[in-house]
């Protein structure tokens, strides 16, 4: 039915029970106190203010709920999504204030309207070409950037830049002007937070708490910090001593309506827009894939596209900004105990009621808080494990991770996560290009053949099997001209060679000429060309030329047949001249 | 002995003998009679005064006479590499012609420079990446274009533009203002010419005339149309109606020196620079490789992007412009007794003396019959059977034929050639991102697997295997994931899953992950995993990972004894039970 696959809510939502219903509303309720923070936090790293954070949190994950396979990812504004809204939009050279938010909702509009076409289109295929160590790489990279643009809250100075060293440059010229207030309101937040993360859980544990529930009391951490520097700020009256503050948040609806359309607008976000949705669909899958593989759950890939174009549409229709599945909130809406999307939908009635109501509490947040928040979130998205890793199972992955974390500090997150996209592509043609080939022979006792230099095996010194280990295609096809008739010039008791398939997959039309070439080359040399294992698809393609009416030897159905007869053959000829 | 193969000269001058003397000092009379018009020709279409082409196909023959591994190869100004040359450097905007013969200059050092790099990182492989249908297209789109942009000097108009449809649009409006002489000639020529190679060589060889010299005066027919349209332009005194010619050709030795090094025109050249080589060295290495075969001689492709790199410096140095090894000129130097290098020194030699003494003979030589020979000599470039073979073949190759011709003609030669690699390489990635697997069973009679759909094969319900036909890679990788794990969803007698590896010369990392995932994921549904036929440089690489470790089943040297013992053990288990 294609309706159900289309609405999954359809699906769980006639079964929903009583039980379900217990679960995700206190999955809500812990969910809710823990985005408001963050929600907040991730506003102001995108460079947005507080409320609109929360406005992002509401009607995507209603979307979400109605349109997704996941039956506990939670939408909305994330670290990486936000840095990349924050760097799409820094070029534009906004005025305002409000022309920053609606550029942002217009945004969040395109990036809704890629995924949908990428969804209609079924083109989650495209999200595969980030490779794990493009996407390890640009994850760390991107949480080293977050965290080191968020010490300038800590510091209560300005700064600015969008790569690291540009960053720091200008963190080293503001040093001087830190605000100690401040200052001291975001050492103490992280050292808690840090130990919040490191101490609080094993010390709650020795205390007899289970490992579950603490981890969701370690996740109310930031919500504690919140409160407390809220309180502090308000009695010291510290903005009189220049603690900067989250201010007047406007209480309320979330903003619906349709953002201003400029056509030069929309031309120059459309490649930051692009980048962001296949980003933001990838970091979401993989949320999705991870946690649905805990509950035996499937994932729709082409559906996500179409769940997240929605709620992204959703956001932009009010006054949020892109939005993607979040790993930690997804993660504390499924140990809380949600079992159907519909513990989303409660969280944004908490949200909702939230911005409506709650916002004038925010008023004396200190903004070093949140910024201790974010850093402490991405610091454990920093992962240098990758590059060991990578460096000791292979170099191309460990250049692909190199090259994406040194652009992304050094050159941003578009041209970081471009590039490595590009160094993957560039370095599988490479190899591809330069095919490995193995002498074989067969293996004693069996019909199987392998290396000869690998392995003790039986060989003709008149027949010589050659198996090119790469489809052949025209990067690859003059080189195995020259390999193969190197490889043959000067053996005088040579009388047959044979080509094994087994890993060609593919013969294109550059790669035809060149075989033909071969095959004539051999024949001048009283050569007989054979080709063995050839696959079916091959075999198609081949029986669309001439080149199997001009081989000068035939195709075997396998190796040791073509073996078999060709040196058994041989054999006999020779005894019968002698 | 590393001298030798850097100056091939030592190897072939030290056997030099009276018989080579006498073929070479044949053919270089011959090349050089023909030679004259043709430089003359293709200096024109790159938009350089006549004596340009003379200068160009000087010191760049000695050059290649030195350091080339071709004993037949005559370096010059070619139609493709003219062509380029002029869309290179029209876009300069430079005002007078003596900058845009400088220009030519630095273009040809650029290129060699860049030709004698590659050389030294030995990077001719990169010409590989130029597939067969894309040299096609190129060239019969080239072809087209050349032959179109020599119209204006057959009606003797000026018409514009450096793609298909601003040519046709400047040519038509151009058309009212036809000189009727200089058409008259144009015709004539053409038709000559036209005659010459159709109906010519047939009337010769019923003479009498052996085919091989019927070839070589076929090829003189572009000499015999110069006399004859240069003497009845004097005679008649035709530059007073208007028929353009080739006028004061400054007589003397090609101007020797550096030309001036302009940082900013460097930058402008370098991407067309790179082109030109890349193309040159492409239709020159094959020219050579289709001569050598023939001979059955050798051609070692990283010395002829040394050689090919001095001979365009060599051009530059002496008031020349690119140049590169030519196809007709080679045959007709092979042809005419051409048998070591020494034939394009003599030629070399000849040109000198026209260069030093014959051009006030060229004043009278129409524009119109040079544009004749272009458009005579390009139209053998035209092969447009190239879509239909393709077609036929594959329809991916079909695509970058089309492509590459379809861009050539409408935005010009450097995108056209761009965008045929980039469309041949990203068809290649998307077909290798959507990989063929096969499920396979024994072949009857033998220890070989194939595909049960196109096989009558022997399967165990017990036991799946799928044939992997394709490396798998970060593009891959994901997709494999949900095709196996589809293919075993709901099937109660599963208890081994093989994948068989023969097809399958690489595991990147993501990939590693992705088998990690299936590990685990069939390890949760009750089956092993198990893997055959695993090569020995993908073991090598799984052995630097923990995967083999982790892995359920075992890994089997063949797919045969997988099979062999997974469905024995299996039955031996049934029948105990049972």
């Amino acid at each position: 039915m294609p309706w159900r696959s289309f609405l999954p809510i359809l699906d769980w939502g006639r079964a929903y029970d009583r039980s379900q219903l217990s679960g995700d509303m206190t999955a809500a309720v812990i969910v809710t106190i823990m985005l408001i923070p963050q929600s907040l936090a991730y506003a102001l790293l995108a460079g947005l203010p507080a409320e609109t954070g929360l406005y992002a949190s509401i009607l995507p994950l209603v979307a979400y709920a109605l349109f997704g396979t996941s039956r506990v990812l939670a939408v909305g504004p994330v670290a990486v999504v936000s840095l990349m809204t924050a760097s799409a939009l820094a070029p534009l050279g906004l005025d305002t204030l409000t022309d920053y938010v609606a550029a942002a909702a217009v945004l969040a509009l395109l990036s809704g309207l890629i995924l949908l076409l990428m969804g209609a289109l079924r083109l989650g295929i495209v999200a595969n070409f980030l490779s794990h160590p493009v996407i390890a790489g640009f994850i760390t990279a991107s949480g080293l950037l977050i965290a080191v643009s968020q010490v300038k809250h800590i510091l209560g100075v300005s700064a600015q830049g969008h790569s690291l060293p540009e960053l720091l440059r200008s963190l080293w010229q503001a040093l001087p002007a830190a605000n100690i207030p401040t200052t001291l309101i975001g050492i103490t937040v992280l050292g808690f937070l840090l130990w919040v993360r490191k101490g609080m859980a094993r010390a709650l544990v020795a205390l007899g708490v289970g490992p579950g529930l603490a981890g969701t009391l370690v996740r109310a951490g930031p919500v504690l910090a919140v409160i407390g520097t809220t309180l502090a700020t308000w009695g010291l009256a510290l903005p009189g001593a220049g603690v900067a503050v989250v201010g007047e948040v406007p209480m309320g609806f979330p903003p619906l309506g349709m953002p201003d359309l400029d056509m030069a607008l929309i031309t120059a976000l459309l490649g930051p827009a692009v980048l962001i949705s296949i980003i933001g669909y990838v970091e979401s899958v993989s949320v999705a894939q991870t946690l649905a593989a805990k509950q035996k759950q499937r994932i729709e890939p082409n559906q996500e596209l179409i769940a997240l174009g929605v709620s992204n549409i959703s956001s932009g229709l009010s006054g949020g900004y892109p939005v993607t599945g979040g790993f930690a909130r997804s993660v504390v809406n499924f140990d809380a105990g949600a079992r159907t999307p519909a513990a989303g939908a409660f969280t944004a009635i908490g949200l909702l009621i939230a911005a409506m109501f709650l916002t004038p509490l925010l008023y004396f947040l200190p903004i070093a808080t949140l910024a201790a928040t974010i850093i402490v979130a991405v610091l454990s998205l920093v992962d240098l494990s990758i590059l060991q890793r990578s460096w000791s199972y292979s170099k191309a992955d460990f250049a692909a991770v190199l090259g994406t974390i040194g652009l992304t500090l050094v050159a941003g997150v578009e041209i970081g996560v471009a590039s490595g996209v590009a160094i993957s592509l560039v370095l599988f043609v490479w190899k591809t290009s330069r095919p490995h080939v193995a002498e074989v022979g067969r293996v004693p006792g069996s019909q199987h053949f392998r290396n000869i230099h690998r392995h003790d095996v039986i060989t003709d010194p008149r027949v010589l099997t050659l198996r090119i280990d790469e489809s052949l295609y025209f990067a690859n096809a003059r080189r195995m001209e020259d390999v193969i008739l190197a490889r043959v010039h000067g053996d005088p008791n040579l009388k047959h060679v044979i080509l094994m398939f087994s890993a060609v997959n593919e013969v294109d039309l550059s790669a035809l000429e060149s075989l033909e070439a071969i095959n004539r080359r051999l024949g001048d040399m009283g050569l007989t060309l054979h080709l063995s294992e050839v696959k079916g698809p091959v075999m198609d393609r081949l029986l669309c030329s001439h080149f199997l009416e001009e081989l000068t030897g035939q195709v075997f159905l396998s190796q040791y047949e073509a073996f078999d007869r060709l040196a058994e053959e041989d054999t006999t000829r020779t005894s019968a001249a002698s």
